[in-house]
């Protein structure tokens, strides 16, 4: 018999198949995890380990499924069930099984579970010498031009969105010149300016597909572009605004927070982008 | 019976179990995805975003398991199978299922699926008006206080440091003085300065638990400490080098990139620290 997990309050098999393709954590890395160490049966800092999870879990608004008490017994009974006096407590949490929408779905269980390992063999001169180590970039989000997994904070903006009665959240960046726009999180920017289209430039965002040919066609429809970094202030200013992605095409955009942008109606250059994309659409069936 | 999806080679439910918690989605976020237009049972720039899809994989590293052929057929199969012809489908890879650690697993097959849904229902009014939207700051890469699965860069770091030789990456970012260290992809970074530890403060870095008490009890030692930016150049140039975790407890650290640390050895107070580390373990099990 295979290593014992604990799973939504029941004990299985570790590559017991557990999960659908809609679990959160699979698509959104919406979910959040602790490592407790077992020494003797017994676990170091579970208290504290346990209160870090639960505090984190109320900043992201996920409810926390056991108490502390109801833990530590499944702990113990992992560490009796799979005769692992020493080793890693592994425990996850995630926000459940859902259809796939960025927004915090309604009335779903989370996915808890518990997976206790032996200690990894690591020579003791780990200790008594000392490791080598090696120096790497900090990329922690500076994989936008992925598309990968990696999307709780997209998840945090479509729900921040959703709360404020808006479609779409821009996500916004500072610089010594002020707050300048990305894109959104299922989303590419633009506005129109003296027949001008401005986009924020491939630094750091996903090089959307839909975006792509709407600057080709924008071109084709004899508008000048300008792929640059977007300020805020550059963007309420101009004259039409719209986002695109692959289901939302190409959408107009007519309020930004509290303000009104444009005339507070679609614009025509906008009107005549949404013509060519039909008709574009309709040319590109795989 | 509910939705069908593709999922490794064959259709199932969506809602069927088919991972095991053992799946580097959901524990890593060690995947990407695409979402692509069905307009009438064929598929908008399907070749574009499954090229993407698989430069990405190779940037990542990742095996990419069917030809574009085998995926545009099995995207017709699930129009069919489902009967959507106007729809949204959604394309995920995983590295696949394998013994939590961060590095590259050898020998192990990517996890594929396709979803195809039924196009959401948005008012018109959201192209021939437009939408509201609101600004959120752009905090991809501002989650490292909280413990989330959003592992990707960790795992690229650690897989880093394994063909290095090393035992641990330590994460770099860089200001006006030059690069400083953040911690590394499992652990906290200190060091040791005639008598005063230095460690980075808590700016975007996980709280980590051990960290916590490897200060408390540096401070019971006499040690001076210091939470305050770390620059390379000052860490390079320190007496003693240690980091921390759960499971590497304090584990002294001799080498960064090619540069020998100290004497090359363990230092004495890096020595005592483990022996109180030791000591403070055995009282706080739980």
């Amino acid at each position: 018999m295979g290593r014992q997990i604990f799973f939504n309050g029941g004990f299985h098999e570790e590559t017991e198949k557990l999960l659908s393709i809609q679990d959160r954590g699979l698509c959104f890395a919406d979910g959040l995890f602790e490592v407790i160490r077992c020494v003797n049966g017994r676990f170091l800092l579970f208290t504290k380990h346990i209160a870090r999870m639960r505090q984190s879990a109320a900043e992201l608004r996920m409810d926390f499924p056991h108490s502390d008490g109801e833990l530590l017994e499944a702990c113990r009974e992992l560490s009796r069930r799979n005769g692992v006096l020493d080793g890693e407590l592994y425990l996850e949490i995630t926000r459940g099984e859902a259809p796939r929408y960025h927004t915090f779905p309604e009335g779903v269980r989370p996915t808890f579970f518990i997976v206790l390992i032996p200690l990894r063999k690591m020579p003791e001169n780990c200790w008594s010498v000392g490791v080598r180590t090696v120096t790497f970039p900090d990329t922690r989000g500076a994989y936008c031009h992925l598309k990968t997994i990696n999307l709780l904070p997209n998840v945090l903006g479509k729900q921040h969105a959703k709360e404020k009665g808006a479609f779409e959240a821009l996500f916004t960046r500072e610089d010594a010149r002020g707050r300048y726009l990305t894109e959104g999180p299922s989303s590419s920017i633009f506005c129109i300016r003296n027949g001008v289209l401005f986009t924020p430039e491939l630094d750091n965002i996903l090089p959307g597909t839909t975006r792509h040919f709407v600057i080709q066609l924008a071109r084709e429809e004899g508008l000048e572009v300008r792929e640059q970094r977007l300020h805020l202030q550059d963007f309420l200013e101009a004259d039409e605004h719209f986002i695109s992605s692959t289901v939302s095409e190409v959408m107009p955009v007519i309020q930004l927070d509290e303000t009104v942008l444009g005339r507070g109606a679609k614009g025509p250059l906008t009107t005549r982008l949404q013509e060519r994309y039909a008709a574009f659409k309709g040319d590109h069936l795989e």
